[in-house]
């Protein structure tokens, strides 16, 4: 017994069916007792639908105008939820997110939550109803309604679960947990009991599309332990907390992410403060790099080779264009994808990295470029060599069942 | 120059194409240098689509639940019209009906406005914004969202032109503005240039589907002058007002509604109080009736034959038997009309009356039932018949073009 906040997320509740399945989860953890707080995106392809609406009347909508549609989306969620659960006979009410008490910023499309007031919330719990809270939405201080862009409901229910000071919070998905790899593609992936923030964080940062890692980052502020499991299959997900037990493997995943585009310069004259030149003209145009790779060229020239989102890709060379001179050359290739594995374990392992690039190289693949933190190694391979670069990455570590 | 308040319908702003139509009547007004304020209902089938959702998951689902649903409707309606504004080129902002300042009572479903706090709307049209606002929607003192009930997207346009102080709000539609009957079903109907409001008032009670009548009694009571006119062919519709010229007409129109039945109690044993029993009885289950016909019956008994909505026909008979001796018989006839003349013009011409049913003897028409006020008649007839009545009544009173 006990406060748990739990979430679903938009195919969770695509439909009738899936609505009253989600509803039959929720009073379930409530007819035992607890009080129950659930967070809901927007049915199945709600918020597509509402872009396409929007597009076809002005693709260049101003972004205050995008939110106020989108936010209509967990509405609908919402009170269809609220309904179901009044169908099953127990105590609900719907709120939407600034009904909840979300502050936000006034970045529309990808605000950042300021607060949470939780009168209204706490009120609710203390009548004993079941609360049905849109996620991915707010308030600004103009009383205008935002969103807290992409996966934005993940960081809603951890950010209740912080304010309501919850004893779990369980992120309910279409799958059983967190697993070692993508199991729609590697037979043998294994799913996690336990794992960490950090670990979760490299994990959700390099392309595993379990959670979202701005709710994994405010998990980890405020302590809130998390459980990804599926809303299909009752049983035991994946814990992700401060600490985690390992269970025998050094590394906790493999993913693989396909968004990336390598950017090249070769040739460039090596005069003082041209990276500088580069990666601030790069940054004031909002585009992240992720891996940089500097290397002397020929005749006293260098070569400098980085990674971007595939989009940011061709932007990329048409800014560097107008920016360098033209003796140098700027490609841009999109073939590419950033393999990595996470594991809080590596760092005391030394013998890591070697292990990884073996197994590359026994399976033929080259590595282009290659990038390390304290708890995970990425490289950059051929975007055709990637799916056979996971698998035989996690073979040689995750032992097989 | 003003301050004009327009109000479009469903069907009017039902796909994009018909959206960027409405942005191109709001900037024409805005253009000649109007503050504009625009209200909007949800587009086209959309309050229908969501209450099918409902019922799929909940036919009973609370009524606070079902507002929550539905006003996310006009959300999506606003922000589109919002963003089709935009592309036009006109400074916009879209309030749904909370931000708008719309405080209601909490009977969802169908709540009334108790006042518009004013502030947000004033602000934006002094920043020379076009306002689109959400009709239809409110706030309770709970913070949580209501519904004005069907139609009332058109209190909501009249209610603003009242706190506003507008010079005019007008309410276009999918007709050309207030016909002398239905220009579907009678030929010869005739567009009216002006109309009272009382004239409006008992059109819109009686049948016509223009214009919502609780709108025309806010109206009449802030003296807002309307104008009905459609919103695909801009020419002048029709005003309602407080006095309006006759045209040498002596009725305003005919109006007909087949949502009647007719409940005859017959033998009734004549004791003290029975009517008073009957009627409190009905009253007390929110069973409106209209019109009450009392007679004698044979051997001291009466006859009591009154009309309701044709849904509470089986529900009074019902109700009824449970109340009276098993003497007495009771029959529901849904198979009646109501047609109906209005003018306020007819106080002063007494052979109106008799002018009404002559059209319909000679028609040989039955009349079941009278109804009269001091500005209109209404007569009781066979359904089948209904559609014949408003063409002789109308050819009656109406000259021809």
């Amino acid at each position: 017994m006990g406060l748990i906040v739990q979430k679903f997320g938009g195919s969770s509740v695509a439909d009738a069916e899936r609505v009253m399945n989600v509803a039959g989860i929720v009073t379930d953890t409530y007819k035992k007792g607890n009080d129950v707080v659930v967070v809901v995106s927007a049915q199945g392809d709600t918020t597509d639908d509402l872009i396409e609406k929007a597009n076809e009347i002005n693709p260049k909508a101003a972004k205050r105008e995008m939110d106020q549609l989108l936010t209509a989306g967990e509405q609908i969620s919402i009170s269809l939820l609220a309904m179901a659960i009044e169908k099953l006979g127990c105590p609900v009410i719907s709120l939407l997110g600034w009904q909840a008490g979300f502050n936000t910023n006034s970045i529309y499309g990808s605000a950042r939550i300021k607060h949470i007031k939780p009168n209204r919330l706490q009120a609710e719990i203390a009548k004993h109803n079941i609360v049905v809270v849109a996620g991915f939405q707010g308030i600004n201080r103009y009383d205008d309604l935002t969103t807290l862009g992409r996966g934005g409901s993940d960081t809603s229910a951890v950010a209740i679960a912080a304010a309501l000071k919850a004893d779990k919070c369980q992120i309910y998905t279409d799958v059983e947990g967190v697993y070692t790899a993508d199991p729609r593609k590697v037979d043998n992936a294994v799913k996690l009991k336990e794992i960490t923030y950090d670990e979760m964080l490299e994990l959700a940062t390099l392309g595993a599309q379990v959670l979202n890692n701005r709710s994994v980052e405010m998990a980890k502020k405020y302590g809130a332990e998390l459980e990804v499991l599926s809303s299909l299959n009752p049983i035991p997900g994946t814990i992700v907390k401060e600490a985690a037990k390992m269970e025998k493997m050094l590394i906790r995943g493999v993913t693989m992410d396909k968004d990336v585009a390598l950017v090249s310069i070769l040739n460039l004259q090596d005069t003082p403060g041209i990276a500088f030149k580069i990666f601030s003209k790069l940054s004031s145009k909002n585009i992240n790099v992720d891996i940089i790779l500097q290397s002397f060229g020929r005749d006293g020239t260098k070569d400098i080779v980085f990674t971007v989102n595939k989009d940011n890709g061709p932007v990329a060379v048409e800014l560097l264009k107008g920016l360098l001179d033209d003796d140098c050359k700027i490609v841009c290739n999109t073939e590419v994808a950033k393999v990595s594995i996470v594991g809080a374990g590596m760092e005391s392992h030394p013998g890591t990295a070697s292990k990884m690039f073996e197994a590359l190289y026994e399976s033929n693949i080259n590595i282009q470029m290659i990038s390390t933190s304290e708890i995970k190694i990425s490289v950059i391979i051929d975007a055709d060599s990637a799916d056979r670069a996971v698998s035989a990455v996690h073979r040689a570590f995750i032992p097989g069942e």
